[in-house]
């Protein structure tokens, strides 16, 4: 059983980013961006509508706020500004969940952020505080063994472990760094074999050829571009004919 | 028996503007902004927090996406994308008020928005729209026998009627334009008196000398100087003086 | 002779909508947007530097400030305000443009301010104020016989008249309005005809039959869509089949 | 001879913060924000006109792109966006300056940009580079023996440094870092007293009690309270007492 879910919402006005429609088709969670780094209202709503209709669930894509730069680049941020601003993007998310039929039911960091919180304690402990600020309920999807994971866990949320098809881990676990030779998977066929081992087995071989154990409930997928939306349905349908279920983590 | 209303948590990051901790002393119901034309995280979350402990109510004072203009530029904002515009603003405002213990209780539009609304039905109709998909109970605080007043019934929102304390009235009992002289009464002692006598008498002297009725559940205060917080507090005394009773209309 | 212009620079950050590079071999004139309906730093820089390279002339396409809206929602932004704001989108580009060699040789109102300035004189002549304080020797590209073609001359600002591939005209020689049946022109051959027609003989067919004399100095061609560099690249093989000479009108 | 500079234009829209006319009377240099702070284009062209009629030169007080932070929250911006968003806000305060009759003749980082490139060589050499490629014969006003004055130094432009009236040194002449203890000098007189001395001398007395040579052209005054701007005169005044010439440093 996995999770399959994918950054979504992600255009704003007049750009557009993701095939939104396409994915929510694959997925089952979707991480919607919630207008720091991408998503204005009308693609927020209707990326909530179109993923109540499919059974989808809604997560909360929290960033930076920083349009210009796609929340990508890393802001020392307060803590106390930075879990404001994680709470507001949340309530803006909920109404438009609730006015769908549902909620938001978890919240993923984005981009620099996601990448800040798995080492940085302050502004993981600051992102925790505003989501629980928002909603004591919300769970957390983040990298595994992260200070985000930490952090979640004394806040009292619940925490999701995520794992990416295209990156290649180490003998120990971790992901092998973007920049070293090898670090993402290229040849589309080793994706798919290295998401079913780690959907089915809990498994992959490491990049120095070790088999090495994997725990994650959720599995991300990228939409933002055609190549992306295909090979989504090629791990979709891999997982399925493996005999993985496929199912939202709450 | 009336209610007072202030437009709070104008600053935005570094910039102060109302003097929200004296007015929330002061007025029964905060209008709070949330971010488009003022109004950071930050300012909303401290706003809410203050606003419940004084047992203040808190509305959203939502605004065209405009902060370089502080909302007072009137847009033509197509009918779908100021629906969702305002209801993310709701959205964002009531993760706040419920963590603190409250909810949004109402909405006043803002600025070149509230003046668009008394005529224009087709925003005042798209403001309505998006105060119900955030939520069909929310009151909407607005211009009385204006087309956000008709809209906002024909969603079936609650509607109150609010006044000005410096405001002129022709003898039909609309407010003299702007511009026209003696539209603003700039001697606090008129002003004071024009407010009793609409809270307690329901009604006025036009500016043509006649008497007018006017129906009004809430009194606007305005709060960005110190001069007028020392105004909203003689206001406050003399209708409590005269014996009308302050206290929020939902 | 006839000039080419298309508006370009008009990503935002991880957000592209123009094939500048395309367009940049097509056209001689170069709407660079500024950054406040589109255009960051980076692309207005790069959009320079190619434009140079190619010998393309470079004109600012100014804005209302309207990220969220792509500046297609009309403003009414005080006069003083506005000509502040098109002389600092001046400035802005001319940095770049003088940093690739050349300068900034004309203005193009974008969008809804495009559109605006057809009839609203007041903001016309912001606008036209705006463009001379920023350097007098700029031209404006605009509609002919437009209020803004007025005010530019009354601030002593040459103007261009502008004339659109894919627009039917009426018998007094105005456009048809979108929206009536006929005003737009979707057959790529007729589009075809049309331009040739105005630029090498100077009229057109109007949309109910009779022959109208048309002066257009330039064409304004689209670049956001992959049919819409093809079409561009027709419509330039036309003209140069036809013997009429490309060349920027500054 | 001494310079005396002061972060000015840092309001935005309805939004004050400096006296900008109070402090255009006492200094020789206004460090303009450019927008991406603060400082919209109305007031940027206000302080230029000022600044142009009072003789006092104009820079371009460049930030990050965070106007709810004030830009005082440190970006990993890469270098190449990092230049060129320098490059852009000089363009669009040369154009204000150009219209006033004067032209930037120098760059100030502002916030976290200033005290990033005192150490971040990579960052210094982007606002390097952006300056250069806005105009090569722009001056940097920093903070002396930091990776910004030798980055300037490395594109070929003047490099000026600047001292603070209130803050205290080391033995070793640099500022004692923030937090530690007599860090900031509060009292007003030891600040005159330390101005003096810094203009007159070339050295003040070490929080440790050592005299210490110190080299600036330049002092920075703030002028974002009432206060600060007494303290301001007070220091303007006892420099001329004590026979220093104010002056600009180009």
């Amino acid at each position: 059983m996995i999770d399959l879910n994918a950054d979504l919402a992600e255009g704003y006005g007049r750009w557009a980013l993701t095939d939104d429609e396409a994915m929510l088709d694959l997925v089952t969670s979707a991480n919607v961006a919630c207008g720091f780094h991408a998503g204005d209202p009308g693609i927020m709503r209707r990326v909530c509508d179109l993923a109540v209709e499919r059974g989808v669930r809604i997560g909360a894509q929290v960033s930076y706020r920083d349009l210009a730069g796609f929340g990508r680049r890393a802001m020392d941020v307060p803590a106390g500004e930075l879990a404001d601003e994680v709470t507001y993007q949340i309530g803006a998310l909920q109404v438009f969940a609730r006015a769908a039929g549902a909620d938001v039911a978890y919240v993923k960091p984005h981009g620099a952020l996601y990448n800040r919180v798995v080492s940085d304690p302050e502004q993981a402990a600051a992102v925790a505080s505003g989501i629980r600020h928002a909603a004591p309920g919300l769970a957390v999807l983040c990298l595994a063994d992260s200070a985000m994971h930490q952090a979640a866990g004394r806040e009292g949320l619940a925490v999701v472990a995520e794992t990416f098809a295209d990156r290649a881990y180490t003998a120990a676990g971790t992901l092998v760094p973007r920049g070293t030779p090898g670090a993402v998977i290229s040849d589309p066929h080793q994706v798919v074999r290295q998401v079913v081992a780690l959907a089915r087995d809990g498994r992959t071989t490491a990049l120095t050829g070790e088999p090495v154990p994997i725990r994650a409930r959720s599995l991300c997928l990228h939409g933002d571009t055609p190549g992306a939306v295909d090979l989504a349905l090629r791990i979709r349908k891999a997982l399925q004919d493996a005999g993985v279920r496929l199912e939202a983590f709450v």
